[in-house]
């Protein structure tokens, strides 16, 4: 399959690099920015047959099987509006974009997002990662469906919709957890304490809800309804008042979705 | 070494298994409860020598070296006020609570803190779980660390009031994390989608924070301070109003820590 990368992002990135070891031809990287599409383009080379970068949409060429755009939310439709008119399939990666803003602009279209959360420097093995396709078309999904099924072992489709929703839920448990971690990171620097001593801890309440539901695993003193601990916690919080109101907060819908549980 | 469990919920279960399999014995195990207390005592039997469950505080043996008590944080004053005279050590596993409420009932104490979070059903390596020690004399102390470097490999001295801090975080980045993780579900479940599809990234959000700080790997909309996905995602909320406000907490805490980064 031959396909023009458009962003040179994280996505971009970790997407490029398992699309091009599953032996896809990436022909060229664009990005707004020359060099940061010259290092796409170089790491994928690595890897691969030669990829061109470039950062002027009058060199993108025009008969590749594949555009995938994969830039910020909000420069998708920039690039729709820029970029010459093509024969192949156009699709995003955005989780929360419609897939018919491409509509406008052609009637080959669709969306291939990955599920996942990537960083700059931390790899990933996409084969574990769910790949949610959607297109206009029967012949754009059998592409995504080829293209999805030789990088990740988990492909699925998904309208536009639900995807809103897989998105938003991944901004829950992905974003914000990774802030309560930063928060736990900083009370433990409060006292000296190594963030290391809550790593065992953070990645087996990760890892015991990969057969467990949520629900059925909670723990700590706001499902038990423990207010001495609770109470205890609250003062300890008196300085943060930001990190004492979410305290309370998230105890009260502990609370609540778990009213049947109490001990109390 | 010679132990008496006093308890027999999830700390105890997990922490006796563990005790029991490093060729330790553990004579007694006591509960409110005489069913629990036989059901422990004979799960920690099948690998090790007789475990007598007892209830009355009259069949204490009290010449054990240590006991153990991991009761509910309110419950373990009532247990030390009940308990006969012992003239081995006694120490408690609760994470926020101070060491010296024993001290009005022995000269010989501590606390045994295992930083981990225990389910029922869900077994766990204890070898990399931080069991944090602190005693009332130098000979309790050794005794406590002897236990936990038996049964792991991150044994550390931490006072009372670093051991609250730890306590604390820990609400935060498992507690916390685990209710943010059954929003994610219900977000989901109301688009027939299934909780599946965000594990994995579940597992690399807790996973990529094992080598990096959370801060330098924070994701998200938040960050990026990408106004047209939080307005977005605001509004698929409109039906959630205590997770539209959860949000709308989190985001704000996230875009204040990240303000340096934000490309906007």
């Amino acid at each position: 399959m031959n396909i023009v990368m458009i962003g040179s992002g994280n996505v971009a990135t970790h997407l490029g690099a398992a699309i091009i070891n599953e032996g896809h031809s990436i022909l060229q990287v664009w990005s707004r920015d020359l060099d940061r599409a010259k290092t796409l383009a170089d790491n994928l080379e690595k890897s691969g047959s030669e990829v061109y970068a470039i950062n002027q949409f009058s060199d993108l060429i025009t008969d590749a099987d594949l555009y995938i755009i994969s830039v910020a939310d909000d420069g998708i439709e920039q690039v729709l509006k820029n970029m010459p008119k093509v024969n192949g399939c156009i699709v995003h990666t955005s989780g929360s974009t419609n897939m018919h803003v491409i509509a406008p602009f052609s009637t080959n279209y669709g969306v291939f997002y990955p599920l996942q959360t990537f960083s700059k420097n931390v790899s990933i093995d996409l084969l574990d990662t769910p790949i949610l396709v959607e297109a206009s078309n029967d012949h754009g999904l059998d592409l995504l469906n080829e293209l999805a099924l030789s990088i990740s072992n988990r492909v699925q489709y998904c309208d536009s919709d639900q995807r809103m929703s897989l998105h938003l839920a991944a901004v829950f448990v992905c974003n914000f957890t990774n802030h309560l971690y930063a928060i736990g990171h900083d009370l433990l620097a409060e006292k000296n304490l190594d963030f290391d001593l809550i790593r065992p801890l953070i990645f087996e309440t990760a890892q015991k809800v990969q057969r467990e539901l949520p629900k059925q695993v909670q723990t700590g003193p706001a499902v038990r309804n423990d207010e001495v601990t609770m109470v205890k916690h609250l003062n300890q919080l008196q300085n943060h008042p930001e990190w004492l109101a979410l305290y309370d907060t998230m105890s009260n819908l502990i609370a609540e979705q778990n009213k049947d549980k109490s001990i109390s």
